[in-house]
């Protein structure tokens, strides 16, 4: 049972069928024609050369299929990752350089280490710290960070920088050098993957072809792009026109490679390297949920985190780049049928024979058109309605989310998910810090109980009822003890004061001395401090503290028993409560 | 009204008589006498000038009487944040030079900009997230770290380090080197001082002294103990015998100081500066609340911010070191009847007095003597019966309070508190990132509900009660998703589902994203989603949500509503409900 749980792989390799293996075959076909130039594209997005792209996309796959939960998941490089790696190299090696490629193994190598032993000790819940809003937030700012990165490339000018003000004064500067030949090439093939996008599944639905298969030939329009460049740039030598070409790159399967045991590396990488691990676990994650529970199947985070952790080493071992489960790649994969994850090592096969083989063809591909199918899958991260329905429904949430926003824009991607989750945190205590209070009155002839500036209730001087809505910890315990003190200030005829609990989930320590020592007070100025309605695990842990011997006053099970306890309305209640 | 509040001055200058001066008089008398070799000492312990301590108990005393809100906090050097200030200054300069002295300024006027805005801005909850038992264990600790880092003054060798580890390594190397007279002089004052503790006020009041002015004479033992060993020094001239004194140093008022604008020095020293402020507001204000409760006075914790903030402005523009409240002298200060802050003002001139007429007398001050003062006075700094209380009431708070502990005992006081604010919140998101969740049960014949595990009431197997005890947010929006679907898979009549929010005071918006995928996934499985009790606040916000739109179920204002209209049983129910 327990070698199933760490091995996905026998749960469905058991029962393999010759209609699995179809299915799969006939996905890991498709998948593999799409991944081609992406793997080529995110490659060249983070800064590496073509093959690093092609080898991240082949051991990777075959780990994921053995280690990971999801039977659709298609592991490999993803563009948000592409651009945190080039982010996180940049300032420690010169673009290209050989220190450069090192540093890119080695973050897969530490983002997969990071990733399985999270994995082994079961934080799969720490990816719960990044919020939506800051998620989405991150991946819209990043999707336009890496559109604009792209536009050197169509433009055929030198330009760098890894946010908005950084790429965008450099183009500036390189605005008068623009090459003709290839914004022709570029813009031509964005031209006809927008069309591809909108125009051309209703097209190849009138000419006669099945919804299903005019969708997956839709989404294969960027290897169209990349063969009709590749000729045109094959056939009219467009090198020599200074349109940038791939160029050639070593045929052949990865070898293995070591990691850098430069420990001063090591610790500067760190920080960028658990950043990408958490970001792209957490889209990992997300896409495999949402395209599990399409087919009721279940997908187990923490064993996740070592599908990806495996796919990671694995990447870094044979030379390529950090990867993670991809949105369009995965859901090409579902809609194409894949049944188990061996369509993922079907695809790898795939790959491996791409770079076997097809290296000569490669070589004449125009950067441009690379660019351009990068800028058209990432303005698909940008989710303009998710900032307004956050906007909406909470500035809070709203905050952190354009905390990111901003800050991956114009600073850092880093910085952007960093801030945004250090605010995140940072305004859920504070809000939590200040917790709301209501003073509650009794729903006339019930034995419920509503806070009286928002119904119409019964109040009795004497006795005031307390709700406070949240647990008690350590950030709000001075709140309550000045709330409460307010409160007895104000109320001259106060005896008894309950605090009504149903909202406290916890009371720490630092919470329980301060109870103390509103008690205290409390006695001094002639009032008894009762509590109603303590949750079971709180009253588990208050039983045997000083706080519950000194207290003047009784645990009440519930509010109203209270309030017939210390209102004296016994006999004027309705016979019904007898 | 206003300058009032911001001029706690006003709030008494105008009603000051005759016998709150007398009162006043007579306290800062006592205190003056009590400050002295405090001050000297506290100089001596962060590495500074011994003068330095004296500057530090003037005008800091000045400005507190006219900005700050407690009537009887005595302000100047104390133990902690002198250990603080040695500790970051460490790294930075070599021990008494120039420079170290110039960081030592530095900090005082960082610390006092900080604290004056931080007050300005009203922002004293921040001091909130340092929790109680972290500050516990902290301020132990550093007792402890204090206490250790004098024995080299009492055994007369030469140590260095801010850790149990390194203090006692560099203690052991010096083991050979130990001064007899010098340890002579030490724990000579050492055992005079704790036999005074114990010993010297049931002397007194058999000696027919009145019991407060035996407990008076009993806290001024220091200052005996520093007269008896200054005059043995200057007589047996035991400087000449090894004995380090505090030497000459210069007479005289303190002259207006600027600090370093050194801007690499000024974030050097941030992070410190920053821990310097919390810890000293926190001491501070918790010195002062425990003294404004036993007369019935209150203190207003972001005037606090400003008064210490200008406390330490003028300590570091007249040359002194960081201040704050300290617990010891304020004690002194309320025993001996100070009504108002103008007995601070009053001590402020007796320490000028004394620095320009009593240098020369303190120039033969052993070290010794300051060592023993400071480790007697610092070991009742440590708490264990806090420790104790801590262990028992939550594991986890002791968690926090415990990293804390080793972490400055082991490494320094900085990794100590930021650990333990790090922990401390940590813990509280991974507490609230887990919620404890019941299902529920009619009591019996009652409108209430309770956790069928702890209770024995009715179920309905077609209708389950759930109740999430915690807000709803990011940390643990997936966790409730994952809860539910795992109770929906195993309870197979289920076809309604309840969510009782009573305890729920906030649904971020995460949570609601999470929610309306519930929401989908159960109407998938032939479940409707209700929801009861949610709190008004939380409802506001749902309005107007897809969420409401689009769930099967109601919203019902009692848990009780819903199990009338969901269970049909209502006929079925006891007359008395109707």
């Amino acid at each position: 049972m327990n070698l199933k749980r760490y091995l996905p792989i026998l749960q469905w390799a058991p029962g393999y069928s010759r209609g699995d293996a179809t299915s799969d075959l006939i996905a890991a076909a498709i998948v593999t024609v799409m991944l081609i130039p992406q793997s080529l594209a995110y490659a060249l997005l983070a800064g590496l050369p073509a093959q690093v792209g092609l080898y991240a996309s082949i051991l990777p796959l075959v780990a994921y299929a053995v280690f990971g939960t999801s039977r659709t998941l298609s592991v490999g490089p993803v563009a948000v990752v592409s651009l945190m790696t080039a982010a996180a190299l940049a300032p420690l090696a010169e673009l290209g350089s050989t220190e450069y490629i090192a540093g890119a193994v080695l973050i897969a190598v530490m983002s997969g280490l990071m990733l399985t032993v999270m994995g082994i000790l079961k934080l799969g819940f720490l990816a719960n710290f990044l919020s939506h809003p800051v998620i989405s937030g991150f991946i819209s700012a990043s999707g336009l960070v890496i559109a604009a990165s792209q536009l050197k490339h169509l433009l055929g000018v030198q330009a760098s920088g890894h946010n908005l003000l950084d790429i965008g004064t450099s183009l500036l500067d390189a605005f008068g050098d623009i090459n003709t030949p290839t914004l022709l090439v570029g813009a031509g093939t964005l031209l006809f993957l927008c069309w591809a996008r909108h125009g051309l599944k209703p097209l190849l639905v009138k000419l006669g072809l099945t919804l299903r298969l005019a969708d997956i030939l839709t989404k294969t329009a960027p290897i169209l792009a990349v063969l009709i460049t590749t000729l045109l740039a094959w056939y009219f030598r467009l090198d020599q026109q200074g349109v940038r070409l791939v160029g050639e790159i070593p045929s052949g399967l990865p070898s293995f490679t070591l990691p850098s045991l430069d420990t001063a590396l090591w610790s500067q990488l760190a920080v960028s390297a658990l950043l990408i691990s958490v970001v792209g676990f957490v889209e990992s994650v997300s896409v495999g949920q949402t395209l599990a529970a399409k087919r009721r199947q279940r997908i187990d985070p923490d064993q996740e985190l070592i599908g990806l952790g495996t796919a990671n080493l694995s990447a870094g071992f044979s030379g390529g780049m950090p990867v993670t489960g991809g949105f369009s790649r995965s859901v090409v994969n579902f809609d194409a049928g894949a049944e188990t994850p061996a369509a993922g090592a079907y695809a790898a096969v795939g790959i491996a024979l791409a770079t076997l083989f097809l290296t000569p063809a490669i070589a004449w591909l125009p950067q441009a058109t690379l660019a351009a199918t990068i800028i058209v899958a990432v303005v698909t991260l940008v989710d303009l309605p998710a900032l307004l329905r956050t906007f909406r429904y909470s500035r809070t949430d709203f905050g952190a989310m354009l905390a990111t926003i901003v800050l991956t824009l114009v600073h850092s991607v880093e910085a952007g998910i960093i801030a945004g989750v250090g605010l995140s945190i940072g305004l859920f205590l504070y809000r939590t810090s200040r917790p709301h209070c209501a003073v509650l009155g009794r729903v006339p002839g019930t034995e419920h109980f509503r806070n009286i500036l928002r119904h119409d209730v019964e109040v009795c001087p004497k006795v005031t009822f307390l709700r406070v809505d949240e647990s008690l910890y350590f950030a709000n315990a001075r709140f309550l003890e000045e709330t409460v003190i307010e409160l007895v200030a104000r109320e001259l005829e106060l005896k008894d004061l309950v605090l009504v609990c149903p909202a406290v989930n916890l009371i720490d320590a630092s919470a329980l001395e301060s109870l103390e020592a509103m008690n205290e007070r409390l006695s001094d100025a002639g009032v008894r401090l009762h509590l109603s309605e303590v949750k079971g695990p709180v009253m588990d842990r208050l039983k045997g503290t000083e706080l519950l011997e000194r207290m003047g006053g009784q645990v009440f099970l519930s509010t109203y028993q209270a309030w017939r306890t210390l209102t004296g309305h016994h006999s004027a209640m309705a016979p019904s409560e007898r």
